[in-house]
């Protein structure tokens, strides 16, 4: 079994491999059922609202996302942990338009539920770039 | 003794007094020793980087801040905790200008240490309004 780290470490690629993919189900598995999502000047986003969101994703439809993630910091607090990253996001939208590419850091909390890690709050800082 | 979530509620209504009256080494001495403040596009800030950057206010002659938190989580875990926010920021220059006005969510990792809490790492998704 791997350590609670490690865990964590696995979380965040099958994340990253599953966004790729357009596998929202999968991203949706990796989330606590009370997630939130915060971002500059919007409100904030649940589970639901990201299934949602990335619907059109999981048809086929939507905009294609690339990342990478560089995990910077991991804390473990007994069942709960949290996580200092910095991600960059590619987004190609299906018009042909040309990919945007997003930057910066993100803060993490996670929560161990019946053994398994998954995202419980999590806040992008991510801003445009190029 | 106030209980841990007070304590951190005692934490934060003393941050925005301090910062309302321009007393920066209050405001140091509410924050870990390696502190981190993450905002949309810019590098993380250390301690040193906000001792710095708030010098003008110590001194005077910088920016007037005043603002309102309210709070809408704390979880607690063990010696560390998560807090939620959401926070209004009003921003006066000492050139005459109009205040500035910023409003978002914030999410929070505090530590307690030597019986005391501390802000560890901030994630400030506040955005410009009005």
């Amino acid at each position: 079994m791997p350590s609670d780290e490690q865990a964590i470490r696995d979380l965040v690629a099958t994340w990253m491999d599953a966004s790729r993919n357009g596998d929202v189900a999968a991203v949706l598995d990796l989330m606590a059922d009370d997630a939130l999502f915060l971002t500059p000047g919007r409100p904030p986003m649940t589970k639901a609202d990201f299934a949602k969101a990335a619907s059109p994703q999981a048809g086929g439809k939507g905009p294609r996302f690339d990342g990478h993630s560089e995990i910077l910091e991991i804390q473990l607090m007994g069942g709960w942990a949290f996580m200092r990253s910095r991600l960059t996001v590619t987004v190609t939208l299906p018009d042909g338009s040309p990919p945007t590419r997003r930057e910066g850091h993100t803060l993490t909390v996670l929560r161990k539920d019946g053994g398994r890690w998954r995202l419980a709050r999590d806040a992008n800082l991510l801003a445009p770039v190029g």
